[in-house]
Formats: C-alpha cells, sequence, structure tokens
C-alpha cells in the first residue's frame, strides 16, 4: 500500500511509518521538523519504500512533485501543544487547521482513496459524561487547539461529500511513547533535568486524563482502516472512532513517577492552586472506546502503563 | 447600545441594522459588497448613529481604526451561496471561516463582550432525526459551508473561553425577504426573468427545508440575546439555537409560486431528476426550535408565507 503521513517525524507519525515499513507498506514521510525532527526517523531512512520529505503542509501546493495515487493518506500534522494555542490562535490556526485543508487539497490532488485523521478529546470540551462516547451531544471546545481539530473534522467530513474521499476520523487519548515532542512528561524530564530538586507542576495535579501508548494508538488507526472499510453512503464514508485507553491518569501520578525515574523520588514536587494547568486545558478527560473495540482491537497497555513506559522510554530517548 | 454588524450590508444585516438604529442604538456595518449591496443600506446612511464601512473581515487587522467598546458584534459575512462552495472550496474556507476567525480577533481588540453569529442548518449534515435538536449526537456538514460554520463554532467556542467573550450561536433555516443575495427564490427570479416561458429546477423539486422570514429571524436573534444573558460557565457563555420555523417548504412550492408571481403561472416547470440540487444539498431539514421558544420568541410567518413574502418582495425590489 502507497501511504503519505503527514508529521510523519513525530511521536505518533514516527512509530507509524515504522509499522507500515514492517508490513511492506510504501511510505512517504512529510514533516517541517517543527515539533517532529528528523532524528525521529534517522533509521529509517536506509529502509527500502522509505521517503523523507521537509514539507510546511500549511502551504497551498505543498504536494507538488509528489506523485499519487496513494491509498492512504494518514494526516498528524498540527500545533499539538495545546497551551501555546491561547498566546497564538493565528499560529494554531494555521499549524492545526490549514494544516488540514491543504491536505485534504493534496489528498484530491494527489488521488488518495482514504484518509485518516488524527482528531482529539479536546472537541468535546468539558462534556460532562464520562466515559464520553462519539455521539456527546455537545462539541464545544475549550482551546484553539481543539477547536482546529473540531473544524478540521468539519472540513474532512464536506470533503468526504464533495470529492469522494473516504475518512477514519480518531479523537485521541494522551497518546505518550518514547519520541515525545510536547506535553506533561516532556516538560516535567525537562524541569527535573534543569533541576532535580524540585519540580513544579502546572495546576493542583488532579486532573485526571485518559493516556494511551503510541504503539497500541497506530495499532488502532490500521485496525479501524482495515476493519471498518468506508461503505456507500456518507455515514459509512466518514467514520468518527475515540481512540484511548478505558482508564485514566492523574497529573499527580506523572509527576511522581518523572521524580522517581529522574531524581529516585528525592525532587520536591510543587503543586499549584489550579484546578487546570492552563486556560483551555480541560480537566478531566475519559473516553468510551466501544466502537473501535467492537472491531477486534484493544490496547496492550492501560492509561497508566502507558505512562511509567513513556516516562522510562523518553528519558532515555532524551538523555 | 453599540453594535457591529459584519455583512451588515445582506439579507438579513440590512434588516438588523434597520431595527437596531429603531431601538436608537449605534451601527456600525461593515460589509466588503461581494454578495450584500450599497443599495441594501442607501435609506439608512442618513439615519444618525449608523455608519457604513468597506471592508474585507477575512483581512487580519480588518478592524483597524475602528473604536470600541462594542457591547455586540453580529458576525453574519459569510460565502453564504453553498453551491458554489463545492467549486471553489479555498474561497468558502476564506469567506465563511477566516472572516469569522478575524473578527473573532477583532472583537477581541475592540473589547466586544457579546458575539452572535449566523450558522447554519448545514451544520448537521444528514442528521436523520426530524425536527433536529441543538443536541444532535452528528455534526458532520456535507458541503464545505456547512464544514464552515462549525468550524466557525468551534472557533467561537474557544474564543469564550480563552478572551472572555460571550456567544449567542443560531443555526438558522434558509432566510428569506426582500434583499436577497442568494438562493432559490433569488435564482427563480432571475430565470423567468430570462425566459418567462419556463422554469428549470435544479434537483427534482421534492426537497423540504425549513424558511424563516428575515424579520422573524432578526427578533430571534435579539430575542436570545436579551433573554438569555450570559452567566459564568462556558455553558452559560457559549449558548447555541436553532433559529427557524416549525415547519418546512418544498421547492416544488417555490418555484410554484415564483411562476405564479412573476409570469402569471404561464411559465412551464422543468424538473430535474436528482434529488438534491447539487453535490453537498441537504434534501431536508427541518429545526426544533423550542429552546428558543421557551424564551418567549415565535416567528411571526410559517415557512410556506415567509417564502410567499419573499416572493412578492424581492419580485418588487429586484424590479
Amino acid at each position: 500500500m502507497n501511504v503519505l503521513v503527514t508529521g510523519g517525524a513525530g511521536l505518533i507519525g514516527s512509530s507509524l511509518c515504522r509499522r507500515l515499513l514492517e508490513r511492506g507498506d510504501s511510505v512517504v514521510c512529510v514533516d517541517d521538523f517543527s515539533l517532529g525532527t528528523p532524528r525521529h526517523v534517522q533509521d529509517l531512512k536506509k529502509e527500502k519504500g522509505f521517503r523523507l520529505e521537509k514539507r510546511d503542509v500549511a502551504k497551498p501546493g505543498w504536494h507538488k512533485g509528489l506523485k499519487g495515487p496513494f491509498e492512504l493518506v494518514v494526516h498528524l500534522a498540527a500545533n499539538s501543544d495545546i497551551s501555546t494555542g491561547r498566546k497564538k490562535p493565528e499560529m494554531d490556526l494555521e499549524r492545526t487547521l490549514l494544516t488540514t485543508f491543504e491536505t485534504l487539497q493534496a489528498a484530491r490532488a494527489l488521488r488518495a482513496r482514504g484518509f485518516a485523521f488524527a482528531s482529539s478529546s479536546a472537541v468535546y470540551g468539558y462534556e460532562p459524561v464520562f466515559p464520553t462516547p462519539e455521539s456527546a451531544p455537545r462539541l464545544h471546545p475549550v482551546s484553539v487547539y481543539g477547536a482546529g481539530k473540531l473544524a478540521s473534522e468539519a472540513y474532512i467530513s464536506a470533503f468526504v461529500e464533495n470529492y469522494g474521499l473516504n475518512a477514519w476520523v480518531y479523537r485521541f487519548g494522551n497518546v505518550v511513547g518514547r519520541r515525545l515532542t510536547h506535553g506533561a512528561i516532556y516538560d516535567f524530564v525537562a524541569k527535573l533535568r534543569r533541576d532535580p530538586s524540585k519540580l513544579e507542576v502546572l495546576g493542583d495535579g488532579r486532573q485526571r486524563k485518559t493516556y494511551i501508548d503510541v504503539e497500541d494508538c497506530v495499532s488502532g488507526i490500521l485496525h479501524g482502516v482495515a476493519k471498518s472499510p468506508a461503505g456507500k453512503t456518507h455515514a459509512e464514508r466518514f467514520q468518527v472512532f475515540n481512540l484511548s485507553t478505558d482508564g485514566a491518569t492523574s497529573v499527580r501520578e506523572i509527576a511522581e513517577e518523572a521524580a522517581r525515574v529522574l531524581t529516585g523520588g528525592k525532587a520536591r514536587i510543587q503543586y499549584g492552586e489550579s484546578p487546570i494547568g492552563w486556560v483551555g486545558d480541560v480537566p478531566r478527560t475519559s473516553l468510551d472506546v466501544a466502537k473501535l473495540k467492537a472491531l477486534g482491537w484493544a490496547p496492550k497497555l492501560d492509561s497508566l502503563s502507558a505512562v511509567r513506559k513513556s516516562v522510562a522510554d523518553y528519558a532515555e530517548w532524551s538523555k
């Protein structure tokens, strides 16, 4: 299968490209290295069937020179660092939404059949039903990032109807693993390396969110595409799945694990007073993943195990 | 009250500006005259408290030189001609979404408190529940225009959380009246003027959609803002209302009315075979408007009466 991956040098993209090559696919990996880095895919460069392209997928016509058709485009590129979106909403609009729009335009031009998209639990905003199903009655995102993800879903839905694409939209929990580019674990490791005596945590640490290991996330993406093929109606061609673990992990658990691994538990952890880490932070996320599980997929690691593995792997990777 | 209206020279904007001036508000009416025309607000220019500004609200910084604060920004500017969005999705993205994003940025800069937005039943796509409530479990738009409206809602929701705006989002049915800029009545009148002997209709004419008279639409916008003031939580500060009549009117009824008024019923009406008028057309729309009605609002005209009045008024206006 010919697969095009945007954001291919990021956390999820770099694992996805590996998995696709292992199963014999040809992969064009596109990244602008704003969050992802060439090091994330360095070992893949020698693989037959792998091609790395430095391109900014927010630019109209970014696909020029690439040759289709692609059986599948997996669009992962985004400003995945949610807290910065507030300071620069115009940057987040460009990185999180316009990347999607221009990748949809590229998918048309490159005669792609399938389009898989990295959406987010952030589309649900403060939805009060836990675990939250895909059919939640409110999609009112509270971060600029979440807005960009819901906006992206909307344009994908319209492109499915108008231009013959088939789409799989995955609303991810917090995805963690070895090649982190942002997030709580990333921040905690950096802070503890700067000063192993203490760890300052944004917010009171009681936020509880659902985490998933990047390898389970990649399995879920490919499982949905394989086991829920597109039908004829719009509903059968635009499919939405939550993708995470059943459980949730608190920021306190993450902070303690980071302090344990990096400093043998010696760092003093200092919590803030706010129930959220920043404006637009959603203090509790829990996703109902029954829809994808009904297709035979299940994560190998639960939420806390995924966090622990990521702390250990990223601490080693980032040495 | 100081009110800023984007798309103020369009069908809805020109009626809204009139109503606001009548109740003593000061109005800054912004339009780029791409769909709206200066003639629509010509008679308002002599009114005290009215200011007309030709500006393109998709351009960053379009508000430069305007002075806030505004109590209310009503954002109506969009590419409201749905069927053209398919041919030029990048145009629709700019006119329907980027106008919203840049008006949100303007609202921040102009220290606006309230933000009322013209969304659309198009956000519901092929939602099969009729009448469709605001809490419909799927928001999967099938037109590029509908995508731009849902994307706009998403960014408004995030701006409410991040930058202190209060928002009222209205998902309109088909709004009709005297100063039409597009749509079935507009097209039928133009066709019958070119050739009074026949009227070719896109699609089989069996599409049934909900219509509302522009004056009732304007009443609904102002009623919601007045009677459902913002509270403290995000849910109380980002409020979504369907805004239309209870009933629906078929394209056949509209075609027959146009042929009757324009040609005394002599035009032969020729229908197509498709159940939709164009790709992305939703053949049936019906909105549950109980939420706004519970606040004491009700339309004066039903769907068919609104259509009939618009055919008569627009035929006269466009002579």
